[in-house]
């Protein structure tokens, strides 16, 4: 079982590497973009079929590991 | 007009950012996870309603900035 894992910052938190990001395709010459925010994505390998445990175990690793959710939001999706 | 970028390894890179993570998840007590691979997600605002010239800005910043071609994939989702 596959599942992926998006971490992306609240809104309100400060970015500073998307800003720096933004200022480095200006410097690029790449028009037409306003802002930029960057986040983290983890594709996680289960060793279990079922979904509920896989979401268990989804979660567990979240709230502990991956997302800092004072300032980061996280979203699971998990691919058959 | 918003889009989402995905950068993920290729198949076959090392990844021990990855292997870091499976360690320290294994150490937490997750149980049931294989493996973690990680990669990053940018949320681009462009300032443009146009969608061909909105798909021309995010390859090019891809190809020159945010994604390392030679050991990373990266996808493009332009929402509305």
């Amino acid at each position: 079982m596959r599942a992926r894992v998006t971490v992306t910052l609240k809104s309100g938190v400060l970015d500073p590497q998307g800003k720096a990001i933004e200022g480095a395709l200006r410097s690029l010459g790449v028009e037409g973009v306003a802002s930029v925010r960057q986040g983290k994505v983890f594709d996680v390998e289960l060793d279990t079929g079922d979904q509920a445990r896989a979401e268990a175990a989804l979660k567990a690793a979240c709230e502990r590991l991956l997302a800092n959710t004072v300032i980061e939001n996280y979203r699971v999706e998990i691919a058959s």
